[in-house]
């Protein structure tokens, strides 16, 4: 059985990327591959229970370091329950978010730098990464006003400041510059069509079957 | 302000550490301490939340790694918005677990070993270390024996099996054995008088005033 692939969306509120992901699934099964969508934080039971308690309640419920934790934690339950079975399954699993974001929101966003996260993923992730990841790439404005427009009460994250949002852009763009040989940036303002032509064109090139 | 002490009571499943907590908080009071008893996964709002993640639910529910990263997020929220304030403010903070729990469960019974457990530490809580940790000792059979009377529904750690048990106690004493500065082993089978006395002794010699 030939090993799957792992492919990761990233991007800051609003960027498109559940709408990306579920055009790019149904572009790699049209394909033939066996693909899982999933999303982070969540994609397995355990996980989703911990989602709650993240994406809901005051923007200063938990510090960064505790809201990192419960990431770190949601995570390893998605990777041990869903992706690493299916992996080894041989399908192709394409995850809305994964440890980027924590990297971005928590190291970035709110501050607490880079040595943290990445001691955290160590200790959760091992070696183990995505074979590619797709940083959507927005300014802040435009993304947040796009996300507030969902109104799907999980909002937390979008009622931060603009300078959290800011932060976290060039988190993306600083996470994306250091590992080149993992990430692509997509510019998200194109129209949705645009965008998965730029996210196609890189699955092709970076994952060749 | 003089700033307060923590004392923290560490030891298996029915070793009587909540009995014990409540009669040293007592004395401890009686003695005209401002005292502020508490415990661990919980002791703050969110901590209390994550709580119910971890002391429901089957034995297999979630893997070593995540439940330790589980039981370190709540430990942060505690220490954030309870226990650090409290020691601030000059209150004596004693507290019904803390990570030396994490340590025996997840590092000793479920096998992960003491590196992870130890860079979970430096992230969550850095330097910080309880003034004193007493270490109520009780064989494992006794102990689960007493912890089933209760019937309190937060029954999951009780139903994994003797030998996670055996591990657990070995684990606590090693743990003492290494920070014979910090622990205190105190043996849990004698009468609660018997117990109590001993553990005023140990904190009258190791916090004086």
């Amino acid at each position: 059985m030939t090993r799957g692939r792992f492919i990761t969306f990233e991007g800051g509120e609003g960027a498109g990327k559940s709408t990306q992901l579920k055009l790019l699934a149904a572009a790699l099964a049209g394909q033939g591959r066996d693909v899982l969508p999933t999303r982070e934080p969540g994609g397995a039971t355990g996980a989703e229970e911990i989602r709650k308690l993240l994406v809901s309640g005051e923007p200063g419920r938990w510090d960064g370091v505790t809201e990192a934790l419960l990431h770190f934690a949601a995570r390893r339950d998605h990777l041990t329950r869903t992706v690493w079975p299916a992996l080894d399954a041989g399908r192709w699993v394409v995850s809305d978010r994964f440890a980027d974001s924590t990297m971005a929101y928590q190291g970035y966003g709110h501050g607490l730098g880079r040595e943290p996260i990445e001691r955290l993923y160590g200790v959760t992730v091992g070696d183990f990464a995505p074979d590619l990841t797709l940083i959507l790439d927005i300014p802040p404005g435009t993304g947040v006003a796009r996300a507030h427009s969902r109104r799907d009460g999980e909002d937390r994250y979008e009622r931060m400041d603009l300078g959290f949002h800011e932060r976290l852009r060039e988190g993306f763009l600083d996470i994306a510059s250091r590992e080149p040989g993992r990430c692509v940036v997509i510019d998200a303002c194109g129209t949705v069509e645009q965008v998965h032509a730029a996210v196609l064109d890189a699955v092709t090139q970076r994952c060749p079957s």
